[in-house]
């Protein structure tokens, strides 16, 4: 019997209408709708699987997944009926024909996430950015991520899932900036535990809030701070996460340039100021 | 009698839920949710103006507003109670005593707006941009704008308004860029007629797309082409169009720096790549 066709697709969305990525019974998901979609537009059921799991209300400007289909379709031609199928807040922006054995969990060796901690209460920001009321300390933020990156045993700073394999996490970046009224916060890493970023964002907001001292992330990993339930209180909620990106073996690396840049909901450049 | 207090508001919102800025009887407006929160922070009612009378559906970054109160209130205070009553897409960025007389629209001596066309679909700026699906030729709109700078008669790039202030307008500026998937058209002017930035934008997009010659707008202003009819239908939706600053005596020009820096809602140098 023949394979069916692959193909690899990326994916952006807005998560706050979702249940998250994975498919449930009776919820709507990101892939319950593209899956839908697909197999509509191609006329019979299609099988999918997607890189990240993100959870309930977390974006994505970079989801990858894989996507069989019955029949080979015409790749743009099939992406344009898909897009058309889907909501306005799922976009597929790239679909083209993969290698038979493509996996866009198991093949995934790099994921990169951000995260938007606003500083102001923002109107255009309000569903992609936690906005936190505390004066924050980006200096603080700063200095106690450099100690994430490596591998490094990431059970304190994650919640025990499902399907874990295993808590070793090899880290690979990990930066603070501080652009306008947000803090971003990114990571990049060989794969992510069950709410590992928004515990980090958790625990650096309360570091940067003078809260919690800088050590706090280092203390964990290395053990000494059996605070698992703080942590766990401090969790960042799902509206300021994107996942950004996710690596296959033969991509450019994190950081090449790329294109097309991204685009802002609110217009760039915008030389409002305050009134005082 | 005492002159009720006067203050300065500088105002953000979405404008998408909204029958435009101006209040009206049955339906919901900007100027009207925040006339009744400010009314019942400050326990009286008051009266309100703003800048601009920005349309159905249109944004502002930097609406301005003058508002008085019955008694005089503590600013910062008075403004964390208005922004807690408004609804989440209308932001009260800074409320400051005003001079007794000041009107914020009469005493307006500039106004900015900035206008996104997406040129391709996307999830994150689908409220804020208009996704035109033909090729644009970017160099075409941008050498169609020159001509729009300085004093005209802009009565056939407008809608006749109920209360028109007559259609010489002075137009400083007027600028197309593309930043990454979006086309920005920015417009500086003394006041802009009913509908004018979007006809504007409208013809642009025509140009743009080689439908029409590139000195149309030329041709308009001129009063060279009575296609009056066919720029109306040209006409760019509200979604894309935001207020994005009023100038008064006194205050620093534009292009001065300024801060804090506008929030975008999608994070910022996402290293996001197609696939190919």
């Amino acid at each position: 019997m023949r394979a069916m066709p692959n193909y690899r697709l990326l994916i952006e969305y807005e998560g706050t209408r979702y249940s998250g990525w994975q498919e449930q019974r009776n919820a709507r998901t990101v892939a319950g709708e593209l899956k839908a979609a697909a197999g509509r537009a191609s006329g019979a059921p299609v099988a999918l699987g997607g890189a990240g799991r993100t959870d309930a209300g977390v974006h994505a400007l970079g989801q990858v997944a894989h996507l069989r289909t019955r029949e080979a379709v015409d790749p743009l031609r099939f992406r344009r009926d898909v897009n058309d199928l889907l909501p306005p807040d799922i976009h597929v922006a790239a679909l083209v024909p993969a290698a038979d054995g493509f996996h866009a969990r198991h093949d995934a060796v790099l994921r990169s996430y951000v995260y938007q901690v606003a500083v102001r209460r923002t109107v255009f920001a309000r569903k992609y950015a936690w906005w936190v009321k505390r004066a924050l300390d980006v200096k603080r933020m700063q200095e106690a991520v450099p100690c994430l990156a490596g591998r490094h045993d990431f059970a304190r700073l994650a919640e025990q899932g499902p399907d874990d394999r295993g808590t070793l996490v090899e880290l690979v970046s990990a930066d603070v900036v501080l652009d306008g009224g947000l803090i971003l916060v990114r990571l990049a890493a060989s794969h992510f535990l069950w709410k590992m970023v928004r515990r980090i964002v958790g625990v650096l907001v309360r570091v940067g809030a003078g809260e919690w001292p800088v050590d706090t992330l280092a203390a964990l990993l290395e053990g000494r701070v059996p605070r698992q339930g703080t942590v766990a209180e401090a969790t960042a909620p799902p509206t300021g996460l994107f996942l950004e990106r996710v690596l296959y073996p033969g991509d450019p690396p994190l950081g090449a340039p790329v294109a097309p840049a991204p685009v802002a909901a609110e217009p760039r450049g915008s030389s409002r100021r305050g009134i005082r």
